[in-house]
């Protein structure tokens, strides 16, 4: 790394955001919050400030579609709101514990305004997020998209300064839609396939060499990591039978802590988001346990 | 219930004791801990005074085996520390979190004394927990024989009033092996099969009926799940490929749940024992979480 960690003033985001994963039942609504607050129970103890972004809560009412996208409003609001809170502590490092993927917006549009554009951004997904709402009506499918100054037009207005896609590399995408492929395509994006960061595979920290980068945001939607191993995602929802048709994740946690690990020693990690984690246990233990009259 | 549940002096106990899951491997040290703190956490608020029992951490040293099992002396230590902080409070309920099996032997001792045996005890669990030294190493699986003053003899010496056999109802329990059914029929256990509790099954609270208990301490074996449904089990470890050959549970949790809330809307629930949580996933998280260097 290149800079005293110490010297750098990081802000911890809680985003329980869940709009943006919205797909017509109770589940997101419930899992998305839990996760973010359980991610940061999980993780290490620190001194940086904590911050709660405020996320209207489900109440199982129809949910709006507006330009094709659930939520847009209400989306947009929260993307307002992480960057006001962002802007008034102006940390060099974000952390953000979320959530679906849009929780990396407003943290990582802050953070290429901050380092002005010499910024290396690490997108570790099993999907490209790159979608519109020609093709989709989930946002969090957009994120990336939106940061490059496509995606949902609406959202993608509220990043002042876009992503260049050279700063780009999306790292675990190995299967996607015809759709993703042509916005990939058209943006010219660096794709690393999971074979080339499993079994000891140092193809993101390579990139970032290559690209010349001292500081790095990485977005990590944990979704992929492999289902039939790390249950706590979307596609391992014990509560529906129905098969998914996206594109599942392949690596394992030890591949995912390595990479990062790599990254961390090369260079300055000022952006990290985790994203998407479903701990579908301790949600179903939860509301078990608070119908219970004598727990009290 | 036939009392005032605000007049019920409670108090919670987190006991991460693993010692009495001990298994020869990594895993015991590190997810029994973590599942007790994590029920804790998903709990719902209480201002009950909450309690943590003491417990040695996993080094990785070589586990001492003293009559037969693993870590014996420890496991009374931590009884004894269970009963002491028991006592100090004096109250009239105990919820605990645990662990392994055995955090139920302090509570469900005192409150066999504080009621003077007029006291219902729901044992729900896939296995029968009455093996003793001859057949078994793991002291979790003992805990309900030291509690009848059988099982392991120095434990089953710490329970100075034991529960008599028509006290306990065993539920879940679907198969066992001949040395614990030889176990059942000399004490003649009740047993209620997981099929009598599943679909709306009422037979755990038709036996507090029929056995007329005013007062009910139930202990609960989270791996009386189903453990491709709830995946947070010894039985979906998923870091080890070998089949475990011990019966699996079968019902869901709203199946659990139910049952729950049946036997508490007709009697004093007095003792709540959660155990046998293993976490896979968080604790896979809070590893690779705790090795990012700008984790700060």
């Amino acid at each position: 790394m290149s800079q005293d960690q110490s010297e750098m003033k990081t802000l911890r985001l809680l985003f329980p955001q869940w709009q943006g994963g919205y797909d017509e039942s109770e589940f997101p609504g419930q899992i998305y919050p839990l996760g973010a607050r359980l991610l940061a129970w999980l993780a290490p103890k620190s001194e940086a400030p904590f911050v709660e972004i405020p996320v209207e809560a489900w109440t199982g009412a129809e949910a709006p579609k507006e330009g094709g996208v659930f939520y847009r409003q209400e989306i947009l609001r929260q993307m307002r709101a992480a960057r006001n809170i962002i802007d008034a502590h102006a940390p060099d490092r974000v952390l953000t514990f979320g959530g679906d993927c849009l929780i990396s917006q407003a943290p990582f549009a802050y953070l290429n305004e901050r380092y002005d554009g010499k910024l290396g951004i690490i997108w570790i997904d099993a999907h490209p997020d790159v979608t519109t709402p020609k093709d989709f009506d989930h946002a969090h499918a957009m994120v990336l998209g939106n940061l490059l100054g496509d995606g949902e037009p609406l959202m993608a207005g509220e990043v002042k300064k876009p992503c260049k896609p050279e700063q780009v590399a999306l790292v675990g995408v190995d299967g996607v839609f015809p759709h993703e492929r042509e916005a990939m395509d058209r943006f010219g994006l660096r794709v690393i396939p999971s074979k080339d960061i499993m079994n000891g595979g140092d193809a993101a920290a390579a990139w970032i060499r290559e690209k010349g980068f001292a500081r790095v945001a990485i977005h990590l939607d944990l979704d992929v990591l492999d289902p039939t191993i790390f249950r706590s995602l979307l596609f391992a929802n014990p509560h529906v039978g129905e098969h998914i048709e996206s594109e599942h994740g392949k690596t394992r946690m030890h591949d995912i802590g390595r990479v990062l690990k790599d990254i961390a020693a090369q260079v300055d990690v000022v952006g990290m988001s985790f994203a998407e984690y479903m701990p579908w246990d301790a949600l179903s233990l939860k509301k078990m346990l608070s119908e219970l009259s004598f727990m009290k």
